[in-house]
């Protein structure tokens, strides 16, 4: 297998690492539907962690198997599968070189009280993802929270060493706590932030939420203004946010959010799409529905992306 | 000695674990009287930390004594004795060999202030449970709590440190604290989340208590009326439970709570059986009755579950 | 030296423990004017840590000097002397292998603000213990008080550490703090859960205050009442705390508290030997008398446990 | 290439450094225009990290790129470039060799909770700075706030380390939070103490801001008005911040602050180069303007620093 | 060089310390003027840190230097020279082998908030002290501060290290914050209790300030009147304090406070030779005095002392 001109190029957005990080990146470019095109979609599963089983998996029930999700990733022909480390350690063994994995280290729950200082426990540890075969961790962040700078000593440890040992790293940036409005967390500068700081904390690949054209912070607010920063479209948008994750030289992918009609979600990705953006990761759109629905939805968004 | 087929499919569910934990797993499901079934029955003794001694032992006053409880568990052949440190130093050379043991690394008490924050105070090692020849290691967590996320990050490493020594983790998952209601501690959606918590953290064996029918989140509740999840049996709550263990893909116990009269205790058991989990985990309901009492309770309780 | 048949039985109790351990537990038991017996007088001195340097030695200035009180130990047989840090630093070179020593790693003092949430600071280490030649750490734990987790933690850690080098631990369980009313903190129902918990910690040797016919907790109460545990004669509730040890099977012995007349001294002696108690740690009442009447004194206890 | 006899006389200042460390002060000495004469000029860009990238970049969009700050720096020809991570990580490679690198180990947001307890997050490591090439670590105390007893202690260990392994430290000493007033953060006997405070601390280059005439400690103004110390100008400000850094016997450089006319810039260099400071690190009113305006205004600054 | 009986015999109370803290010792005991009596005369100067520059220095700016301090006390024939990390690195070197050095390891501010928990940051490592070439560490402790268990943790771990390489430990014992009266602070009875608990934290040289006759605490009070302890004399009081060190076996030296009369100055000593003291720790006196007068002064006080 070569790499494709636009995959080399990627990598050389990474400079500083070493060949083994590299060559993690590039099992998840070089790998199902979108190999070499640059872009990724990737399936996470860490909805269970989040919002528990019966909300997750319910509507379709063969979703409650950790083995489904792995099928479905390797079928779908997605980039890569992410999830948390007891789903992990149920499959890795089964579909051990079927796809690229990465393993979430950290996770909140609904049962946390709540509060202004939003946080994850750390779950697994970069041994683990050593011994279960993945090419990469994730980590989320919470941008505005009492415990984001907890948060950003975490991933900074984590992140180190996951280098050290060959390993990408995947930061989720997703602003909450703090003094932030309920519409700031999706706010275009807030989001823009967001993904600066993933990428100022060393990400080799950034998780941002899909921006809205509302923004939060009076004195970004005049800056937007006065330089008359287009916002107006999503597209725009996706194209503002890439180009603070270092002018475009960080992959930036996309979350979905919660489940919408099909239309919806295509609209989104022929945003990302158009805007620039690297891709998408598409969990609950895609497992809450039946499994042939699904494999349809994501060849559609992989078509889009391609 | 061979082991059978329901025990290697058992076993078969925990692929990402090394052979020493697949052995420690398989001497569990190997001994006693339920040998080879793939249920489990355990004796654990860790009532005297939390209630202390008199509550605990002074209706059976034998039970003062750490060898009773190791010679009830052998003699009744239970698949393991799970205790504390002090306990377990107590006999852990006069009956090495005979039963396998869980070490429990962390405890509450009664003298503790209540708040919303219960925690548990770490009181054994990976290495004691090492040196002390157990087959695995026990902890809580309480979903819900304000300090669940540090419980959550003292099994990790635990566990971690578990695994790679070749020992089993079993999770005791019990719902408190925080915004929890008293019924919602034993609420089936509750109860089940807690079950997949567990299993998220990397658990080989979980443990959680039989769940009541009430529903306790809002958004939980919703799903379980739209999708028809049946709750309306304890049976079909302890299918649920199981399912929500990665589609019963992994062991799930379920404990009797405070000494009640015989029949109920047989009909917990029943309901276990029929609704698919995999055995019962029973204190106080064996030690705070007379020995040979407990002994015909257990032979029965065995006999419904094999 | 040959062990005496009761010193046998009492080391057979510490199944788990290395050759070290024992040997260190042996070394106590064997030393000094009830060397064989099975009984155990020790000499505390962490009274200047405690309540300041004039309030524990201006009624006896020669004691002021650290000599002082090895000497008496050594002078008056005791099996052991019990200090902190810098004490044991200025003698343990001149007294090298006259008498063994147990050095006491937890210390508060009374210039500490007060509150709910007694603790101790932690003054030295495992390492400290073996370079001065000593046979046992001992550790306060303060049973009720909201750092009691915290303390169980650090007793866990370093228990660990001087097992693993052939050191005994001996645990203070003094119940204070949180809930607990002043007079429930010697009340039988809580002495005898401190004295349950420091065996669960994994103490050799337990050391709690003589309690009172009190009775704190009312689930505790309860139990006491119907299961007609006699509390009623000092001599009674040391065997009931001695029960609550293990069913006896690890060495408890009594604190004497502040000064009192030598009478009231030698009727708790004699109460802890009928109650089946293994000895005393007696410091105050030793030290603050002069030195020939603290020896007279300390004669007449050990024929009173001989 | 040899020292000239100022570098030489500035590293005898530093005694106590190894030669790895005194290479890397040499280093940052003898390059760029300024090379030989003492005198230093830094680029810092970590404004993306605590204003967020729009605020920083948008007013010159070419400076999204890592890259441009790398060019930028090199082609001015300033002593070194001081950035955080994921910065130097995106150019290390590409610029090896080019410039001194300064890695800032700690960053704050403008997402974070106010309070009076301002701190940073440590976002880096001294393995970081030694795997990108870097000749020093650079770390932002903030005197004054509730956590900057915790501050120093994370560069206490840090600088250790950086030191082991022959690096330089600059500590970027910005008083803020507690009891000071918002004109006490400005001011000279503040200012002054915090450079002190940087040296005691064992930096190599000290950061401070431009200070006020304003006198913020009652205890301090009436020193300074006994003592009749002249803080009457800039420069004689100047002279007495580096007179508060041992005599002079530490390196002392100067920030900017917001983006402000040119003239205004060249004259805090003028007072700077009267005051005896060593020189500036300038960033917004650089990076902010347009390339050649930026490199010809660097060059400026460099001649009447000269 | 050979030791004379009475350093010989001071080097005897030390009686666990290995060779090499005892040569330390030993080399503050025979530098200087007072070399051989077993008295010391300390030069501190961690004014800066606590106060700030100009407070410290601007009475005798050539005191801005750090070499200035190291001259005074090889030239006064000080014992040691004690000051923080930047001081000792800016003049280790040049100074090496002239005078033995104390690096103090941990530093207060007046930049912070106040409270009721004073605490110190750790600024210095024992590897820094080693590096360094010093003889001793030194390390502030308030008694009576909320944080108090924490800073004695802290020189736990702290004199752990110092001792096994070697170095002697000097606790300066300052009691302050939690509910000690402003008078308390200075009172004979707080005071010795502050000695006594840095002799059982395992110093080698205890920091003490000069006590009032003012006693704190109300049981201590009754204690000292009931015995008739003598303070109603400066003289009297040290003897008290030295006494409550271990009856005399730790070595205590007292500091001087603020700047005073000479006379004042001359009496304290006077005192502290009566009283048994081994000396004083005179810093501001000393430094904030021109440099013959202080070094008239100092030759002086050791005149007294000797």
């Amino acid at each position: 297998m070569r790499l494709t001109p636009r995959v080399k190029e990627i990598l050389s957005w990474y400079e500083s690492d070493n060949p083994g990080t590299k060559a993690n990146l590039a099992r998840m470019l070089m790998h199902g539907k979108l190999a070499g095109t640059g872009k990724l979609v990737i399936l996470p599963v860490d909805q269970g962690f989040e919002h528990g089983p019966a909300r997750s998996f319910a509507v379709n029930p063969p979703a409650y198997d950790p083995h489904y999700h792995f099928d479905l990733a390797v079928e779908a022909g997605c980039n890569a599968y992410a999830s948390v480390l007891g789903m992990l350690e149920a499959g890795a063994s089964t579909f051990a070189g079927e796809i690229p994995l990465i393993l979430k280290m950290n996770s909140s729950n609904s049962l946390l009280p709540k509060g202004d200082q939003p946080n994850q426990a750390v779950t697994a540890s970069v041994k683990d993802a050593l011994r279960l075969g993945c090419s990469a961790i994730g980590f989320t962040i919470y941008p505005g929270s009492g415990a984001s700078n907890d948060l950003f000593e975490e991933i900074r440890a984590l992140a180190e060493e996951a280098k050290a040992h060959g390993l990408a790293v995947v930061i989720w940036s997703y602003p909450r706590g703090g003094f932030l409005s309920k519409d700031g967390e999706l706010a275009v500068d807030i989001s823009a932030y967001a993904a600066h700081l993933a990428a100022l904390l060393g990400a080799h690949i950034i998780k941002v939420k899909l921006p809205t054209d509302f923004l939060e912070l009076p004195e970004a607010k005049k800056v937007y203004e006065e330089k008359k920063i287009d916002v107006g479209t999503l597209a725009k948008r996706v194209a503002h946010v890439k180009q603070c994750a270092f002018n475009g030289r960080r992959l930036v992918i996309f979350s979905g959010g919660n489940t919408k009609d099909k239309q919806s979600v295509f609209d989104d990705i022929t945003a990302i799409a158009q805007g620039g953006g690297d891709g998408s990761i598409i969990g609950r759109n895609v497992f809450q529905r039946p499994r042939a629905e699904a494999l349809e939805m994501l060849d559609k968004v992989m078509n889009i992306l391609k």
